[in-house]
């Protein structure tokens, strides 16, 4: 397909989307459930077909000499395609996102006003190598009454086209409206490039993968853009620490899962707790197979207890590892920690370990992230943990969502009026 | 000032509200109110001040030849300025819009997890002609603990340059941080191209002015835009319609004042009341000055009354005069009626009338507006009347604030963990 081809084909399914979203708004609750129940129900009938295209994808991946980890990311097999339609199922269960009134009140010249969650229209999601996202985000978009189209990564075309397919099928037989669910087939640049100049026939446009895509969204879109993702967390020992509680935080923190945004990426240490706190916490993270960057002075008490750093860097304090590897930094007091949280941090999730409130206080009010945390592991930081339901991602902006959001952030509201005849002044 | 000067006085004021935002995230309301009454006090004292430097724009203004009307929008004097102090002293008696817990629970591990709202951090305010924005965005930004950066337009550069700087001095003189405001000197296209650009330095952009500078904005914004304005708002008088509340609603919505984004630009009317309603509305609008583009089934009982009509065209049902002209299309239906609306309305405002609660109903829930109104003129939309205090503009996008905004739409919120040393299985 060429670039021409590929934009107007982007066109071709926004407008589609569009056209859909109006009717699709004005679906009951039970409709969409409904829909999602027999997407859920497609996708297990589909599994034979789902997965040979997915080995299609595999065999292509496997050629490109793609690294085990990713060929993972992409695999799919009958088990993994029914966790995608239980997770259809488990959406459907979710409360219902729209009809929320969210206030209501009678003006003093008798207008009842009121406030009401509504769909946002159309939804455009863009991802990378995971199949399973093409459900996932067409599940999301549909039981918030949004129109979805999507932008999967090159690697996974056919398994992606097989499932939307699947999918767009399965909803309209259940009554939604024909092209509810668009995936945008070319994997040109361009494709992607058209996508973000759609303001006006998609609403929002949220970018699911690494930095370098959602970079590239933030940067190019004239579609608002949910800005989700990158995560460099602290975590900061204070002096009054119990450090019994910081080397369990900072161990869980970095160690948990190495890959996810909220993993620690640096340790700030108090000077005051350095000697006591360091070489235990240390040696368990060495242990753990992780790279300790240190600054002078942490590398002076490491190497005293016979720790093995590498020096740390001014990249290293900005820098987002999602590897094994940790950096390390003893300041003085809780003022030079907030300040570096403030000035290296993504604004994503940072921790303070103190005994001392006055100091938990201060970190939790000054720290500017979206989540904030007193004598917790950031690894908290996940839609579930936070009770919101199905979660769509972790927001690292400010405007419309912040932290981890789910179905409530694909709402918008209207203000609706009922009078009886009443004109203004 | 040369370009690229514009552009580094751009960053270089961005970098110092940045570096303001964080003291100022910090103040306490008392701290923030008390600024707020200082800066209307400071106006007060430097009212001649003001009104010699606008003097210096209004002779530039005459000599360029502009017209009265934006001669009256730039003209200062001392009661106006007095006007701009009220407004001040206004905003601080308003609640406090940050640090309110908009949920709060403790999960099953124990963790205390509460949401609390906090300021966006450095808002940029683009606007045009009037220089009270300068005030009223600069208050309205510190308020909400928000830095200000704000860029006026060319014709008001002098009143605006020593308005900021009163505001400025008073402001810090109260113990806000240097840097809390500050307005762009330079009125080249540059450097508003330059705020646009200064994504992570400055956390949402808003455009206060035309169409043509709200979609520039919109298109060329790397930074966040919360999009205001365009109203090409409807009126449908249905066929149940009390047709004396129709007249009034649809003489109301159009003639009440012209030039706002809430007036009604077109009349739909209901094929089987056209005849029975046309006649003495159309009389009265006609009385009251306003032009009649009519579709052929309007212009035809308008005729047959003896009242004057210019045919309308397609360009007539996208159009915002802002003007006395009004578009009139008759239409068979409320589906029709609904469909109309949604092709051609920009989502701000939209009413019918009508006594039949199903079409009603329909309407309301079917119109995709951030104001839907059933027997209620659409001049309603408008924060005060909302009850939203200190209204900043009313938003025609579904992202972060639709319809009239107030403070609330310049906060963000954090996630506040509190625990006793939770790590995540």
């Amino acid at each position: 397909m060429g670039e021409q081809e590929a934009r107007a084909e982007v066109r071709r399914i926004a407008e589609a989307a569009r056209a859909a979203s109006g009717a699709l708004g004005q679906t009951t609750r039970a409709e969409r459930d409904g829909a999602l129940r027999a997407m859920a129900a497609a996708l297990r009938a589909h599994a034979g077909d789902i997965v040979a295209a997915n080995e299609v994808d595999m065999e292509a991946a496997r050629a490109a000499g793609t690294k085990e980890s990713l060929l993972d990311r992409l695999m799919l097999n009958v088990s993994r395609v029914d966790a995608m339609a239980t997770a259809l199922e488990e959406l459907a269960e979710l409360p219902d996102p729209l009809g929320l009134v969210q206030e209501a009140r009678t003006l003093d010249n008798g207008i009842e006003l009121s406030r009401v969650s509504v769909p946002l229209g159309v939804v455009a999601v863009v991802y990378e190598a995971r199949p399973n996202v093409t459900a996932d985000a067409a599940g999301i978009c549909l039981k918030s009454g949004n129109a979805a189209v999507l932008r999967g990564g090159s690697m996974a075309a056919h398994s992606n086209q097989t499932i939307a397919e699947v999918l767009h099928d399965a909803a309209v037989a259940a009554g939604l409206p024909a092209g509810c669910i668009g995936l945008v087939a070319s994997t040109d640049r361009a494709a992607a490039d058209e996508l973000m100049q759609l303001h006006g026939t998609i609403d929002v446009l949220i970018p699911r993968g690494g930095a370098g895509l959602i970079r590239h969204c933030v940067e190019c879109s004239k579609v608002p853009v949910i800005e989700t993702g990158t995560g460099n967390c602290h975590v900061y020992v204070h002096a009054s620490a119990d450090l019994e509680k910081a080397r369990a935080i900072i161990v869980n923190a970095k160690c948990r899962r190495l890959g996810v945004c909220n993993a620690a990426e640096t340790l700030l240490v108090d000077a005051a707790v350095a000697e006591a706190f360091l070489p235990a916490a240390l040696a368990e993270l060495a242990e753990r197979g992780i790279t300790l960057h240190a600054d002078e002075r942490a590398a002076a008490v490491a190497a005293a207890h016979g720790i093995a750093t590498v020096p740390a860097t001014e990249d290293d304090w900005a820098t987002e590892y999602l590897a094994p590897d940790l950096a390390m930094h003893v300041v003085d007091g809780v003022d030079e920690a907030i300040e570096h949280v403030n000035r290296y941090g993504t604004k994503h999730s940072e921790a303070i370990v103190a005994e001392d409130a006055a100091a938990c206080e201060a970190f939790l009010a000054r720290v500017d992230a979206a989540a904030v945390y007193a004598n917790v592991s950031t690894a908290f930081t996940d839609g579930g943990q936070f009770g919101l339901g199905a979660e769509i991602g972790i927001s690292t902006q400010k405007l419309h969502a912040r932290g981890p959001f789910a179905l409530a952030a694909l709402t918008s509201y209207k203000y609706v009026l009922r009078g009886s005849g009443q004109v203004r002044p």
